[in-house]
């Protein structure tokens, strides 16, 4: 796996790349939608492919470990043929749903005893397992092992537990060394960035990170709940230490918004629920700004859903029909929303990207920044 | 509109024909979709099309009045604008919902007075407003307001209820006289048969009904509980009554095996939730017989979830997969098995079709018939 810078943006820090994994060619800047279960909810994977133009997916390691379980996942031969998505697929570490989804855990310098979600059985994640565990589900990026600390965040306790990361981080490096991939396709680990909302815990960790020389880095522990002055604080900061030369992917960020200004500060790679999961409540992004396709005005509004967007459910739908599915609670609505969002989040990047490589970027993403804030 | 007789079969008394319509021509016997609030739940328009290859599709007039509402759908120009779908449609009259999903509901020689389910507002039906509220739906065939007696159904009320519906039906007819179609294509009335499974109650509104002159007829009251052996005397019964140039529609049946055998009763067309509302439970009809996908004998089983299947989703996705999605509750699971099941009901009446047109259908029911029964 490489990656390979092609420009930067003269005005901004924006880059346009190509990242090559043995399942095909990411073209940089890329959101990645999230298929936590082995499915992007509620998608088809010809849909992925043709409609919204996904070049990478997300599996969650936390979800796919419990439900299919890795006998599933083994037996298939890995997630791709058990999903029947070809091109590259991103698993997390698990940590992130650790924490978040398990009540009852408990964190040690070995790991995490944590209880699963479904049935309250207890397990146990440790940096090794994660990769072992990400080696048998078989994604093409496997992340980390870390603690994605909370906000706010006291700071003794933000150093305390990136330290603990760190060491994590060496023990996933030494685990991959001693493993090798099982599907007969290139694995690469990236390490990930912690250290909240401090700027020296942040530069510790971003040099600590970069000196373990993987493919490629992420930054974790934003985009949870911080505001977007800070976000955008710490992406500028550690992306001013991370090696220029490989990807860098800013793990759960965000709106389309984040998005622009985050390229703009140097970063290559993005994964957020948001485009999903806003879409099952009805919200739309869309060219012109956001639409609660629930409210009142898009009642009798038989126009299409998007005129200028890239999917045929933009063209082939209207606001009225989808804002009777979404209030009768029809899972076709969710489906129309979900494709709409996740072609707009792609569209968005693959624009963003043609706007690097001809040196228009900035003042393109100064228009759009201003109208993909407005509410419709 | 208008029915052609090609051929009815020798050794029983299935029959081939065509229906012609505004919105196009419907090959039967033909199995109906139900498009419950104006979506096939989880199934794209286009998907109805190309995949499964539904010819015609069902709205219910209960749900769409109640949501969108006929504001709504009269903006939209009826429910072929408003859903997309430009192929046939029927709608039923609400009695149906009226009696099964509204609690406190009240009868009388004018109508019905019922109570919304979403909001327990008030509402009243009756004939003359079920066919004004079928003009603003717009479906090509409409359906005359009844009442469906439940099973089993005291003789005495079985017998007022008919002689009710009866009346009802002149009332149907006369306001399908007074008042136009608004969208420019024809809407036909069928009218409706009940008796309960009483054979002298049949016969008697077999010949009512047909004394109409409708330009198809129906069969109400039957799949309501009542055995298989209920189901297709009394599907026989009435057969032998009506006329054979006007086609024939069985509704709300029912399992594969009761399409070929109510086939060879003389019926050409069939509405069911059933294939629809199985696979959001994870039951596959298939050509070698019914599957529960959620069992465990499926979880490490890799082969694709129908080899004889009609539909790309057969083909594309295992039957481990489909068993991880249903059994995370993941809509795609749900998506996959509708299109599947769907897809089936379909292609097994395109086949019954090309069996009574070249004269090998009575050997094929046959040993459809076993081979469909069967629990895989």
């Amino acid at each position: 796996m490489h990656f390979d810078l092609h420009h930067t943006d003269k005005k901004t820090k924006a880059r346009a790349g190509s990242l090559h994994t043995d399942h095909g060619v990411i073209e940089t800047p890329i959101f990645m939608p999230v298929g936590t279960a082995g499915t992007v909810k509620g998608v088809h994977q010809h849909e992925l492919n043709d409609d919204i133009q996904a070049q990478i997916i997300l599996g969650n390691t936390y979800h796919l470990y419990l439900k299919p379980g890795l006998e599933v996942l083994e037996g298939a031969g890995g997630i791709h043929k058990f999903n029947g998505w070809n091109k590259p697929i991103l698993t997390d570490s698990g940590g992130y749903q650790v924490y978040s989804l398990s009540g009852a855990r408990k964190i040690t310098e070995e790991g995490v005893k944590f209880q699963s979600f479904h049935d309250g059985s207890y397990h146990f994640f440790s940096p090794e397992r994660a990769i072992d565990i990400q080696r048998v589900i078989g994604g093409d990026i496997i992340m980390a092992f870390d603690e994605c600390t909370p906000y706010p965040c006291d700071y003794r306790y933000a150093k305390k537990s990136m330290h603990m990361t760190h060491r994590w981080l060496k023990r996933c490096f030494d685990q991959m060394e001693k493993t090798e991939p099982l599907y007969g396709y290139e694995q690469a680990l990236f390490p990930i960035i912690q250290g909240s909302t401090y700027k020296d815990l942040r530069l510790e960790s971003a040099e600590m990170i970069a000196s373990f020389n993987g493919v490629g880095n992420a930054i974790g522990g934003l985009s949870v709940g911080e505001p977007d002055e800070d976000l955008y604080a710490m992406t500028e900061l550690v992306c001013s230490v991370l090696p220029t030369e490989k990807p860098r992917y800013l793990m759960g960020v965000g709106t389309p918004i984040n998005l622009l200004e985050c390229i703009a500060l140097g970063i290559d790679m993005f994964d957020c629920v948001m485009p999903s999961r806003n879409a099952r409540h009805g919200m739309l992004f869309t060219s012109e700004g956001t639409i609660n396709i629930k409210n009142e005005k898009w009642k009798l509004d038989y126009s299409p859903l998007d005129p200028n967007g890239t999917t045929y459910v933009d063209h082939t739908y209207s606001k009225a029909y989808l804002r009777h599915l979404i209030k009768s609670k029809e899972n076709l609505g969710i489906q129309i929303a979900t494709i709409h969002n996740l072609g707009f989040y792609l569209a968005l990047v693959k624009e963003a990207r043609r706007r690097i490589l001809d040196g228009t970027f900035s003042e393109w993403k100064d228009i759009q920044v201003k109208k993909l804030g407005q509410r419709l």
